[in-house]
């Protein structure tokens, strides 16, 4: 039997940590701050790469890959980009035996080596948009670590484009913020609320930030991915210009877009329970483990050869797997095929061999209910579609139910410390209040949702007006 | 018009260079070494990392993802391994805004901190095999570099096994090496010749290394991959070790493979011409280019509506793209797409239209026909599959043409010097010996085949005795 894990209630952070190693979903490595994806938890992410990557090539998207290493006086050329990233930064001064002329940088993030091809690549008004994307490693030195959340190292993915106007930049941010936001609700079955940063909040060299934000199950924020208009920020630092229609030359307008692994962890604080992960159908490497309950004395060639058909059968809409070693019990089987989240398992033993049915259990409930055998890739898609859609509404009111909208600092204080969750409330954005509410609360602002009206009032601190509320949490 | 190509008779490695910038495969980066792979080249990529995917999956192979950073004391644990890899290495000495205190090595391979985790996760018999598959960029400086062929950083997959037996570890290094001689064949229609390495040819750390060699169009030879038996060294350095069914504990035996982008140098110079490149039809992220010839006068609206209608009934199978801008002219775009390498083109004009026909070209040998449209999807499906073969059965012709066997020294440098090409030799494989033989001629030991018998014979430098020919050439 694998070890207990935590309870959700006992210590949230345990059982994150807990849930991932006894999944084998990822491991602690020997460099400070790095972690070891292993097999299971890569599965995962290869499927998000796939689903995203058709979204990005279907926005008209192209992927590329640019190097690893940027000059040290590339990441400089920024100023807000050096200063939001320099504490960060890993730094090669030696390499092929001998000191470097110049150091250079493990990317944090790649605008700057990237402006400086396209800086190279566009000429003219013909060549935009410029759509690109790259999957690739970045390395971002943190002091505190956690698995998949927030590690030295990490994977992602980053979108970088370029565009003849401000208005088309502006589109093409909202429009992968729409990306993101689609992906995270329609396969990782994770709601979020999308919405604009506050100054302090936003990436470094942006114009604007636009994020969504999901709720965990301890009630915290996770921004789980970013949308930045860059502006002509890098185009300037860079001189990354074109000869427009009218015969001007002008900078272009860019913008630039990421997720990363630390999705993986937003997938396992939404819907894993005190048995494990629960991966949402559309990302599961495996859809079904179909278990035989052997027996001495039956047929247990038989019922294997049954199971081993049915994957066939079940193939390839449904990634189906027989766990037919011999040496665990049906029941240790069941414990680590949930540990690992697979959202459907079949069991069949001797007797539903005689009745010709299979029992199903979904994995997000419990349920169990006797299927017979030619009905069964019917059932098991009809049932990955609710268990996909349930996850979602789970979530869903989850979420709403532990939104709050309150009007006084104290009220808010209150219940955050006494219950978490995330509130509607109206606060001046300005640098100083967000400080001061971080230092008093640990809470931050996480965005200013983009779908709520307008709604005046005063700041639940300074009291100066405000014309809409926005959302304050604690935050991964 | 683009400029001009060199001709590959006049400068071969001048007209790579040009293929490579002019289809916008890669491009020079601001970093040292370095390149930066643009989507044209990464389209490419994209398709050899779908089908060596799909049957390192098809073999048993998971993927996994492990640090880029390994400790520098890690990559001195295999006395071999530093031996050969430290004159290569990038060393990050600062990060965080301070000095480290251990130094950290950008991977130049992975085996050492692979074995790090395997020696944690490996306990039991029951763990073996362990089949694990890492897609990474890998760095390792390099004094003189060329574009996919040999750059600082590059992609690439690299395997690492862990096997109960010496035999299944051979086993496994010759099955990865018979998934890399099928893709180089049957995918990239490269032929190449299996072996195996001498001693001062192997990888660092290695019992023995396998390799595939293929045969350029200026005859030089290009390692296109490699498959090592580690035997044991890796795991006695980090005591990687198993409890075995007869209650021992033993140390693991161990394969590693990989194949880079360089292949993607491979592609162009095999199958590349004079207009450029010629990628094969399995490879091709577009396998057809439909061209309308638009005239002042004729329906164009009506000409552009048929090629989008054709596209879309050839896909998903056939993925065509139509060029319809308006900007310049028909011969300009066949040119274009020429150099690109998409291996067919429909062009499609009023008269075509009129007697309801396409005419097709394809790309490796210029040849054009007219097919009646209610045939296109059939008959280009034919031809695609035509060029794969084509392509192949060419490139190998060429290799034996220019595959020579000699036996002695002085007709061997005769020839080498004034035709190039693979030389089927004697010769004693001590290090001394090829060492003189790369200081007098700069062939190497390409690999001692596979599959030839063993000949008796006497070594044409030094007269002793060896069982069988080996190959040489001058390589990349």
């Amino acid at each position: 039997m694998a070890e207990r894990i935590t309870k959700r209630s006992e210590d949230f952070s345990k059982w994150y940590t807990d849930v991932i190693i006894q999944a084998k979903l990822a491991d602690y490595s020997p460099v400070k701050g790095c972690m070891v994806i292993r097999p299971n938890g890569y599965g995962i992410w290869e499927k998000m790469q796939q689903a995203l990557d058709r979204m990005f090539k279907d926005t008209g998207h192209k992927n590329a890959y640019f190097p690893l290493f940027i000059p040290e006086s590339f990441i400089k050329k920024e100023s807000e980009h050096v200063e939001g990233f320099s504490p960060q930064l890993a730094v090669v001064t030696h390499a092929g035996g001998g000191k470097l002329e110049e150091n250079l940088v493990v990317r944090p993030t790649s605008e700057t080596i990237i402006n400086a091809m396209f800086a190279k690549w566009i000429q003219s008004y013909r060549d935009l948009p410029l759509l690109i994307n790259q999957w690739a490693n970045v390395v971002r030195w943190e002091m505190r670590t956690r698995l998949f959340l927030r590690t030295t190292e990490f994977l992602w993915q980053e979108g970088h484009t370029c565009h003849a106007t401000a208005e088309e930049a502006e589109e093409e941010t909202l429009r992968m913020l729409e990306v993101y936001r689609k992906f995270a609700e329609e396969y990782m079955a994770m709601p979020v609320i999308c919405g604009v940063k506050t100054e302090s909040e936003k990436f470094a060299g942006a114009v604007r930030t636009y994020c969504i934000e999901a709720m965990m199950q301890d009630k915290k924020a996770l921004q789980a991915g970013t949308s930045h208009n860059l502006g002509q920020n890098f185009a300037k630092a860079f001189d990354t210009k074109f000869l427009d229609k009218d015969g001007e030359w002008k900078h272009v307008h860019q913008t630039s877009w990421g997720v990363s692994t630390r999705l993986v962890g937003g997938l396992i604080m939404t819907h894993g329970d005190d048995s494990g992960l629960i991966i949402p159908p559309k990302l599961a490497p495996v859809h079904c483990v179909l278990i035989p309950i052997l027996k001495k004395g039956a047929d247990n060639e038989a019922m294997v050869a049954r199971l081993k058909e049915t994957a066939d059968l079940l193939s390839p809409e449904i990634t189906a797997v027989v766990d037919d070693e011999a040496e665990h019990s049906p029941g240790y089987k069941y414990h680590e095929w949930d540990l690992r989240g697979v959202p459907a398992r079949i069991e069949f033993g001797p007797r539903d061999m005689q009745a010709g049915q299979m029992v199903l259990v979904r994995r997000d409930t419990g349920e169990k209910r006797a299927v017979p055998v030619e009905k069964i890739k019917q059932e098991l898609t009809a049932l990955l579609n609710d268990i996909q859609n349930n996850l979602f509404e789970r979530a869903k009111k989850f979420m709403e139910d532990n939104t709050h909208t309150v009007n006084s600092y104290d009220e808010f204080k209150e219940m955050l410390a006494s219950q978490g969750g995330f509130y509607k409330v109206h606060l001046d954005t300005s640098p100083e209040t967000e400080k001061k509410l971080q230092e008093e609360t640990k809470a931050t602002v996480r965005c200013i949702p983009l779908e709520t009206e307008k709604e005046p009032g005063k700041c639940m601190i300074t009291g100066k007006k405000c014309e809409r509320r926005v959302i304050v949490a604690r935050a991964y």
